[in-house]
C-alpha cells in the first residue's frame, strides 16, 4: 500500500467523459488500496476561455483579480472528478488550494509555493477519501488566491508528494513521456525511459512542454521521483530521478528547438566595468526572461554584447535598452527575430569535452551557419537562422545517435 | 457619505458588456464619496452550465461537490466586475464568501448564514477599495465551501447589510420592482412603492420570484430597508420596510398566481389524534413542502386531509403516504395536478375581516369554483382549476383596486 500523488493535466480532464475516463482510472490504484491524492488542472480550454473574457474587459487587469478569476477553472475541475469517483463508488472529496493550505508569496500570476500544511489531507486520506486538489492555486498569508504561473499543476503535485512523503508522483498528461525531441518535428524521435532532474530542467528551461521548471526543481530539491506518463494508455512513461540512478548513461539526453526568441544585438557600448551588469540589472527588473548571453570585443574598445530574449518580450526590451542608451549616452541595438535555438542536453558531457565539437561538425555538414554559441555544463545551444531551425535539430539528434533503433 | 451594500443577479451580469454597465453604476455612487460593498450572483446562464456538466457525470451528486463546483460561478463574476472597476479607474478588490468569513452551518446547496465577519470588509473600505463579494456563498465551521439554495444571494447582500450596520441595501435585478401582480400575467399590474416585511415574505413564500424569503426574513429581523429596482435603468423601485413605514394603507398589496402544486387529499383515515402529526411529520422529514392544509371530518369517523405539495415533490409525497398508510393500515390518496393557487396578501387584511368574502365574491362573480381555502392573518389563498387560474387572478387583482390607474 502505496501514497501515491498524481497529477492530470487539463487534456487530460477536457470533457465530462475523459474525468470519468480519470475517474477509472483512479479506481483501479484505489481498489489495490493505495492512499491517493489528485492533482487536476482545469478542463480543456477553460483557462483560454476565462482569459478571453478579462481580455474583453481589459488588457492589463489586476494580477490579483486574474488569480481569482483563474482559479475557479480548477474548482471546477476538482469538484467534477470527485463526482465521477462517487458514481464509480469511491469516496473522494475536492480542495481548493486554499482548503490544503497550499500558502505562497504574494507574488499574484507567478506565486511561489511556501509551505503546505498537509493535516486536512492526511485526515482525509486516513478515512479513505481520495484526495482531489486544485492545481496551479494556493493562497498568501492575507488569504488572497494566488496562482503559480504556466504549468503550476505540475509543481503543485510535486509539493503535495514532499509535504506528504509520498512514495510516487506521477505526472500524467497527453503524451507518453520525455521524448529526445519533439516527435512532431523529428519523427525518430524516441521516449527516454529515465532522465535526470538537471537534464530534465534544462530541457523544461528550453521548452520542451512536458514538466513545469519549477516542478523539476522541486522535485529534485526533495528527491521526488516523477513519472511523465500518459493518461490514455496504460505504458510506462519516463522517470525523472537522481543523476546517480539514471541507468543509461547517455553523452546527450535529448536535444531541442526554439523558435520564438529573438538575438538582441547592443553594439557601440564603452568596454567599461559594470556596464553589462547595469544593463542586465535593468532587463531583470522589468522581468524579461534572458536566455543566451554571449559578448565579444570590437574595434576602438567598443563592445557588443548579444543575447537572445523570447519575442513577446521585445517591446520591453527596446524600452529599457532606450533608457541604458541614454544614461550611457552611447549605444545601439539590433534585433533578429528570424532566429532558432537548437540546444542539447545531457549530463554525460560534464565528463566528455567532444560534445560540443561533435555537434557543430554535424551543423557543418548540413551546411548550417552557427551564429552564437553558449554552453553550459550540461547543455550546448547555437542560434541558427530559423529557417535551418529544423534541419539543425535532426543533425544534431542524428549526431548523438538518439533515434528510435529501425 | 453613506455605506451601501447593493446586490447585482445574474441576468444584471450575463455578459462582459453588462459587466461593464454595472461597474459604471458603482462608479458614480463611489465617485459621491459613497463607501460600496457589492453582492454578485453568477453571470447569467453559468450557473445552469454547471449543473448540466454536474448531470453528465452523475444524477444525485455529493451536496458537497455540488457546492465547489457551483461556487465557481461568482468567482468568476467577481473577479470580472473588479476588473471593469479597475479599468474605469475605480479601486475594487474582489473576495469569496470565504474571504469575508461569511460563515454557515454544513447543509450543504441550502446553508444558512450564522455569521460575517466584517473586519476584511471594514479595512478594505477604509482603503476606499470597493468590495464586491460572491454571493451565495459561504464556509462551515471545518472550511468547506457551502452555498445558500436559490436566490441565496440576496440573503449574502442582506447579511453583509445587518453585518455592516450599511445605511442602505438595494438589490438590482432584472424587473423595476415588487409589482402587485406578474405584470406577464396581469397587463394592469402596477409597481408597489413600498411594502412591509411580512407581505414581502409571503409574496416571496408565493413564488413572486423577485426576492429570496430567507433575504427578507434576515432584513426583517436587523430592520434593513431593501430597495428593490432594476439595473437597466435609473427608475426607483420597491422598498422593503417596516409595516409602520408602509404609506399608502392598502387592503390587499399584492396577488399571486401558483400553478406548480399539486392537491393531495388523504382519505379513509381514522378520526384518531395524532394521526396528522404522524402524517406530516413524516413530510416534513423528508422535506416536502406542504403548503396549504385543510381538514374536514367525512362520514362514519374517517377523515379527509387535503394539503398541496409543489410537483416535483408528488413521488416523494406517493412514498411517504404509502409508509403512512401501511403503519396506520387504512387510508387512501387522491391526487390532483391540474390546480392553480391564487392568493391574496396585504397587513390591512388583519384588521378588516370582509377581505375574504371580497375575494371569494369576486370569484363567484366569474364563476370559478374554489376547492379548497386556507387563510392566515395577512394572506388568504384558494385554489381554483388550472384553467381558470390566470382569471381567477386577474379577478381578484380588480376586486382590491390593483389595477394600474387608467
Amino acid at each position: 500500500m502505496a501514497l501515491i500523488v498524481q497529477k492530470y493535466g487539463g487534456t487530460s480532464v477536457g470533457s465530462t467523459d475523459l474525468i470519468m475516463n480519470v475517474a477509472n482510472r483512479i479506481k483501479t490504484y484505489y481498489d489495490q488500496g493505495h492512499d491517493l491524492v489528485v492533482v487536476v488542472s482545469a478542463m480543456g480550454d477553460s483557462t483560454d476561455r476565462l482569459i478571453e473574457m478579462a481580455r474583453r474587459i481589459m488588457n492589463n487587469p489586476p494580477p490579483r483579480e486574474m488569480d481569482m478569476l483563474m482559479s475557479s477553472g480548477e474548482q471546477v475541475s476538482v469538484a467534477l472528478l470527485a463526482m465521477a469517483l462517487s458514481r464509480l463508488g469511491v469516496k473522494a472529496r475536492s480542495f481548493t488550494g486554499g482548503q490544503v493550505r497550499i500558502m505562497t508569496d504574494d507574488a499574484h500570476m507567478e506565486a511561489r509555493i511556501e509551505s503546505i500544511d498537509a493535516g486536512v489531507v492526511r485526515q482525509a486520506l486516513q478515512e479513505r477519501y481520495v484526495c482531489i486538489v486544485a492545481g496551479f492555486q494556493g493562497v498568501d498569508a492575507r488569504g488572497n488566491i494566488t496562482t503559480l504561473g504556466r504549468g503550476g499543476s505540475d509543481t503543485s503535485a510535486v509539493a503535495m508528494a514532499a509535504a506528504l512523503s509520498a512514495d510516487e508522483c506521477e505526472i500524467f498528461t497527453d503524451v507518453d513521456g520525455v521524448y529526445t525531441t519533439d516527435p512532431n518535428k523529428v519523427p525518430g524521435a524516441r521516449k527516454v525511459s529515465r532522465i535526470s532532474y538537471d537534464e530534465m530542467l534544462e530541457l523544461a528551461r528550453l521548452g520542451a512542454g512536458v514538466l513545469h521548471s519549477r516542478s523539476v526543481e522541486f522535485a529534485s530539491k526533495y528527491g521526488i521521483v516523477l513519472h511523465v506518463r500518459s493518461s490514455f494508455n496504460n505504458l510506462p512513461g519516463t522517470l525523472v530521478v537522481r543523476e546517480e540512478d539514471v541507468m543509461e548513461k547517455a553523452l546527450v539526453r535529448g536535444v531541442s528547438l526554439k523558435t520564438d526568441e529573438a538575438r538582441i544585438a547592443v553594439k557601440d557600448i564603452p568596454d567599461r566595468p559594470g556596464l553589462a551588469a547595469n544593463l542586465f540589472g535593468r532587463l531583470a527588473r522589468s522581468r524579461v526572461n534572458v536566455d543566451m548571453i554571449v559578448q565579444s570585443s570590437g574595434k576602438e574598445n567598443r563592445n557588443t554584447i548579444a543575447f537572445t530574449v523570447p519575442e513577446k518580450d521585445l517591446l520591453l526590451t527596446r524600452q529599457v535598452a532606450d533608457e541604458f542608451f541614454k544614461e550611457i549616452q552611447s549605444g545601439s541595438l539590433e534585433v533578429d527575430e528570424r532566429i532558432a535555438i537548437v540546444s542539447a542536453v545531457g549530463v554525460g558531457m560534464k565528463s566528455h569535452s567532444g560534445v560540443a565539437a561533435d555537434m557543430f561538425g554535424a551543423l557543418a555538414a548540413e551546411n548550417i551557419n552557427i551564429e552564437m554559441i553558449s554552453t553550459s555544463e550540461i547543455k550546448i545551444s547555437v542560434v541558427v537562422h530559423i529557417e535551418q531551425g529544423k534541419k539543425a535539430l535532426e543533425a544534431v539528434h542524428r549526431a548523438f545517435g538518439l533515434e528510435r533503433p529501425a
